[in-house]
């Protein structure tokens, strides 16, 4: 499990950073808080971590659960796949919104397997 | 546990279905990323997500803690409580968010037999 | 572990208490639904609950993996910390959104603790 467990504070961690990206684009394109909108930039950095906190929604429970009813190893390796997606996403939404498709996918496909499978393997158990 | 792990993976799934629909509010009403607002019937799909995100956080654990204190079984049963809840919750508020109440209800309401029947759980094993 | 699932819980209900506040201030500076700015004082309220459900993404997996890799005493007293850090941080964020850093800081460091003690405590029982 603890590949999981690894993965899991590495999803976390890399979220954390986004955070950090979205408080420094508030002080270089004068977004003061509360507002989260007025300057398109700073818009792209606040929902590349929105959007990587909804994501994480789905990915922990799929390692968790992927992992208990089939193979930690794979849920890891899953997981690593939606690491690197998910900076792929970032860096290309950052440059333009309208190229995020690929790191989306790369983040999104991971955690649907995991979820996936994770049912797959519950149902199974159940019935 | 199986149950349980049943209802966490479809109520993600849940939460990954509205936001698809956003996603595709996008296109219909024109609010390209990462604007999240200009257009009311978009910002309410918009609003049923986030709010489902924010609901997540705390069925997600009760569920697990209530299981582990008390009855899978029963756990699970408040699960399924909450998926109906929420389904109800998103087809009012899309039409009107001022008639939001009952369906906000039934997913809260769960929600917070969950927290506070695995609360109860773990004061007693504790003291 | 069931002074971890206690200080879960209650960081999940502090999380529902500062959404309720939101929804007070809806009606106190007349914010309808599915709107979330066009307030001063309605968006720090709801930017306070938005913020602390970033930090609970984190907190929740910190508190356990650090529990099982080290002491779930240890985990439970950072999460004391946590708590008492978000009270701070809402009450001063309310009233000046500048002067954010102190409670902010009080729950991001537990958070950071937690997590990279059970990464660490990963990391060493993988090699």
């Amino acid at each position: 499990m603890a590949y999981v467990d690894i993965v899991t504070i590495l999803a976390v961690f890399q979220f954390i950073v986004f955070g950090f990206k979205v408080g420094r684009a508030r002080g270089l394109y004068g977004v003061h808080a509360p507002a989260t909108t007025g300057n398109e930039i700073f818009e792209r950095y606040f929902r590349v971590q929105q959007n990587t906190l909804e994501q994480l929604l789905g990915l922990v429970p799929g390692l968790y659960l992927f992992s208990h009813y089939w193979s930690p190893l794979v849920a890891a390796g899953l997981g690593v796949v939606y690491l690197i997606g998910r900076e792929i996403y970032a860096a290309t939404y950052v440059k333009d919104p309208a190229k995020r498709s690929l790191g989306f996918g790369l983040t999104f496909l991971p955690v649907v397997i995991l979820l996936l499978g994770a049912l797959f393997g519950a149902v199974r158990t159940t019935f």
